[in-house]
């Protein structure tokens, strides 16, 4: 220990209100605790020191520090009961298992993991290392901090060769490493953790997969199993319950049960086609965003998919995407496939002068992106190699900036609430290290405090998070079963009008530079059809639904009349169910096709002249003239109506 | 000479008829011409053996060849004229310069040029050359042919380093090489040439460009005239007026000037970017397509622009477009951009499984590809490394390939036709080299002549001309100045399929192979755009106009009233004109932007709440109701007719 840690002299930590309290140099986050009171010195199970996440043995030395504890009450608790929770899975793999060698053992958003090697087990073992785990949980261990040498650490981990490879990198940082031990088992560990296993009140194991040691591909692959704790019973079950619901959406499952995509390996991975269905639903949210920005006078352009990488470098994109970008040299020149639309769109406002009278102007592209992501992280549409943004690029007057943001507010409140997503906001305001002047700043954070104030929204301002250039307004949003989603942003930009030089002419003759604003009301494509196909279960709206309605005649006789009634619905995306089968077999198989409507039409209808219409809840009416029928369709479509309501009314 | 040649056996060559005559081994052309008749031999100039053009004087010594004779009736006569004029341009432009070194002069479908190094001319010393050129035709020379020994010709030609470089090459292929003479000046050359420099009617020189010595940046860069000869100088005067309208209506310069797209050097070569105008258009065409496509009962499909090459190798392409591929590597995958989107709908067709009664599948997709073509070839939008094809891919049984041939025929010609393009067509047959059995050749074959036989069309058939995996049809349009372009194409394909193993489920519920159907209704969307601003100059119908009507008030006073006329048109593009001007020069404006009608508003249309309409014709009508006009324009933008008719009825 250095001699500044060792001498008692006071120093001064910043509490999460703002507070300042005088402390010992070298006193524990749970000293801290008790300093503020012994209730919360006793709840105190760890802390942030700086953002960094520790057990609440560790020391604060800094002067200025800033501290935030976790206790029982924190939503970080669960995190900290967790890690223990991985300590215990690990403890009872080494009691069950000899030789194998530790990875790592993180806790996560959903639960935890532990990397092992040299350990063979398969899903059928879960279970008796689960009642291992249970037995750790009942034996109600105390938790253990220790600090040890480097030294001493590696004489404890001399038999665990990955451990010793995190050693030698801590070993760079300081003196001696912390361990935490419960009953006989201890690991190399920053915590923080739990005070003992019994706290953890309900656990399980949930997958094993595959995973390469540090993410690196070319590492050994290591067995990684998943599990997951929580506080209760009840909150595990719930979790269980929920987990089993995502499932049931999966969009990868539904995805090809609906023939809507695919991704192939001849192709290639994260690189999506998109079949006849499929691209119907997107054809759909591509022309409602389409609607919407041409009222909102928008134009639409196109960029080409590949650029000379001169123009990242012109507008800064190269200097921080360049390992993200697919790059290839073309003669003596190296071209990439774009990360970004924002650099497409300021070369075509470039290319013509403009007048104040002219501007916003606002450009529209459906812009294909391209980040290479690596292989493992890619899944599904959440995560690929190329995505469409639904952006727009807003070239406006710096008094300009409220009233289109005020609209392209009003237009992500239209998208979000067309698809019943309950949303949130929040003002991410000008950080540390920025470019433009105070009075840009200063000018765009009120005009956007007084959009956000004038809407009545209840907007949390993140202080100092906005991007280095500009102050942006982000949306979140949660789905049909409380997942939350990143939503849309409105992002400020003072940077990309500097490094292309853009300009306009003022009124008073002068050239200024316009306020560029990135804005997307999906986002990706990829990823908002995706949590759609979550969202919907693939319940999808009418005027989503790939197939809109299905005509079920009820014998070969009525064939003829079923294609004389789909003639009558000629506007809608209709299907006749000619197949030699029952009834209930072709109303079963519609519905397993997740079509909102069916027509069932027999001799009855035929001879009427009329249909029978059934919905996706199974309710059915009969003599329902064609023209009233179609006459509903047509306004549940065009007011985008969430569920099929004709006979829901 | 080889002892073949010298010997005076008779070998048979076959003329244009098919009919075969008897001649000594070793004949000229002339003599062949002769053979046939004395005035066939007087008028001939040149020819073709097996295809190869020539001068007349070259020799036939193979049996069986085929010849073709070239008189002042024949169609490339002017070339060959041209040719001869290309010689006068060097001879002239040596007499008026010293140390030139010559490198190559062909003539071409618009003239001739010739390739000089080491002259220093500029579009000034133009006349001064072309006034030697047409002493040296006034001076009627005869043209000499001569047959030279390499050994000879390389003393000829020491002084002119790229002559000798094609003499080293030619010096492969034989003993002697011919030279044509004129006066005292010669070339190294192959012909054919007329008679004499009189015969050259007209001649004029266009302009001055740089070129490399054999088109390879790595070479030396030469100095290239072009010219251009005729018959006549009627033909000439003629060739000038339509080469002026072609420049009034060079795509280049309307897109500059309409802000339809940029190409620019930061973004790269060969990669337009579409301005907000030339958008809207591009999304006219798009739409119009989609709806004859939806129509169609065509699905719209959307496949990645990146794949792995393995699908390449699969589908072939690869082997035969490699080289204008842009590939890179990813991890040890290499993925290129695509140069075709079939593979893609094939491999989307391929991850299901068919019956019988789903076919025909009919995929759409407006996919873009790429072609790396070599940067000195690109211009404009005609010629660039990427377009978008509104490609559409038909999966068929055998017996259902007339009615989708008939389909897509009929979608082509209301393309056409929508653009008042006249077009003809041809179609292609089995070539010898073909895969696929007899049988399916001959059903597809009798199908696409059935189809064409029924709609009296007058179309050639060009035997063997066929793709070796399946019969097609071409169609060949003319624009508003009588230029011939390329027009759609549809291909079948009886090789893809098995390439991909592609598979239906036959009513003998045996595996049956589709036959694909590749089809365009554009082609390219660049290059048919391109054709479009040509075809219209930039005047283009109200439905594609991307500024339909333009509202302009007489002074400052009928600005409120303009922006009241303009939101009755809100389902128009429409702009006001609110600048601070003279009623005539908003007029100008309008016409100079190619605004198809204007509304003019002063005091007395404010008075009654009428209008006055102006077209680009410069007729106007006063006094007309809002409404009138506004039910016109609908009716001439969803007729998609042609030109402004309001005032034209």
């Amino acid at each position: 220990m250095s001699q500044e840690a060792d001498s008692q002299d006071q120093i001064a930590v910043v509490l999460p209100d703002g507070s300042e309290l005088e402390v010992p140099r070298g006193a524990t986050l749970e000293d801290v605790a008790f300093e503020i009171g012994p209730g919360l010195g006793r709840d105190t199970v760890g802390g942030r020191i700086d953002g960094e996440l520790v057990g609440k043995e560790v020391p604060v030395t800094e002067d200025g520090a800033e501290i935030e504890l976790v206790t029982e009450d924190s939503d970080e608790y669960v995190r900290v009961l967790r890690h223990t929770a991985s300590h215990c899975l690990a403890q009872a793999v080494q009691r069950l298992y000899d030789d194998v060698e530790l990875a790592i053992g993180p806790p996560t958003d959903e639960g935890f993991y532990y990397d092992f090697d040299d350990l063979d087990v398969d899903e059928d073992d879960l279970e008796e290392i689960l009642a291992e785990m249970e037995e750790i949980i009942e034996a109600d261990y105390e938790v253990e901090y220790e600090q040890v040498s480097i030294e001493e650490a590696r004489e404890r981990l001399a038999d665990q060769p990955y451990k010793l490879e995190l050693l030698e990198e801590l070993a760079e940082g300081g003196e001696t490493v912390s361990f935490y031990s419960q009953g006989e088992w201890e690991d190399l560990c920053k915590g923080p953790h739990v005070d003992s296993t019994g706290e953890i009140g309900a656990v399980d194991l949930l997958e094993i997969a595959a995973a390469y040691w540090r993410g690196d591909e070319e590492n050994p692959m290591q067995t990684r199993i998943y599990g997951t704790a929580f506080e209760s019973e009840e909150d595990l079950e719930e979790f269980k319950e929920r987990r089993r619901e995502a499932e049931r959406r999966d969009h990868r499952k539904i995805g090809s049960e609906m023939d809507l995509f695919s991704i192939q390996d001849v192709t290639g991975p994260g690189l999506p086609l998109y079949h006849p269905p499929g691209k119907t639903i997107l054809r759909e949210l591509e022309s409602f965003v389409e609607s919407l920005n041409l009222d909102a006078g928008y134009e639409y352009v196109e960029t080409p998919h590949v650029f000379k990488t001169d123009l990242w470098k012109e507008s800064g994109h190269y200097e921080n995407y360049q390992d993200d970008m697919f790059v290839f040299d073309v003669d003596d020149d190296e071209y990439g496939l774009k990360p970004m639309n924002c650099p497409g769109h300021a070369t075509i406002f470039d290319d013509s002068s403009w007048s104040y009278r002219d501007l916003p102007m606002r450009y529209a592209e459906n812009g294909k992106v391209y980040r290479k992501e690596q292989r493992g992280e890619l899944s599904g549409l959440s995560r690929v190699w190329a995505f469409t943004i639904d952006d727009g690029h807003l070239f406006v007057r710096p008094d300009q900036i409220e009233r289109e943001v005020e609209q392209t507010m009003d237009m992500i409140d239209e998208v979000l609430s067309t698809f019943d997503l309950d949303y949130d906001v929040a003002l991410a305001t000008r950080p540390e290290k920025s470019v433009g002047s105070d009075e840009i700043w200063e000018r765009a954070e009120s005009q956007l405090r007084d959009v956000l104030d004038r809407r009545n929204l209840d907007y949390e301002v993140e202080e100092g998070d906005g991007a280095f250039y500009g102050p942006k307004i982000d949306f979140g949003f949660e789905d049909a079963i409380g997942r939350r989603w990143d939503g849309p942003t409105v992002q400020l930009d003072f940077n990309m009008p500097e490094r292309f030089d853009l300009s306009y002419v003022g009124e008073d003759n002068e050239s200024h530079k316009p306020v560029m604003i990135h804005r997307a009301l999906y986002g990706s494509y990829e990823r908002f059809f995706m949590v759609l196909i979550e969202h919907y279960a693939g319940n999808f709206p009418l005027w989503l639904a790939p197939e809109q309605v299905r005509v079920l005649p009820i014998s070969d006789d009525n064939l003829g009349y079923a294609h004389r009634v789909k003639n009558e619905f000629d506007e809608f995306r209709v299907e006749v169910d000619g197949r030699d089968s029952t009834i209930e077999r072709k109303i079963r198989a519609a519905h397993e096709d997740r079509v909102p409507y069916m027509i069932v039409v027999g001799d009855d209808e035929e001879e009427d002249g009329n249909i029978s219409v059934r919905d996706r809840f199974e309710d059915q009416e009969y003599d329902v003239e064609i023209e009233e029928f179609r006459d509903h369709l047509q306004a549940e479509r065009d007011e985008k109506r969430t569920e099929p309501d004709f006979l829901q009314d």
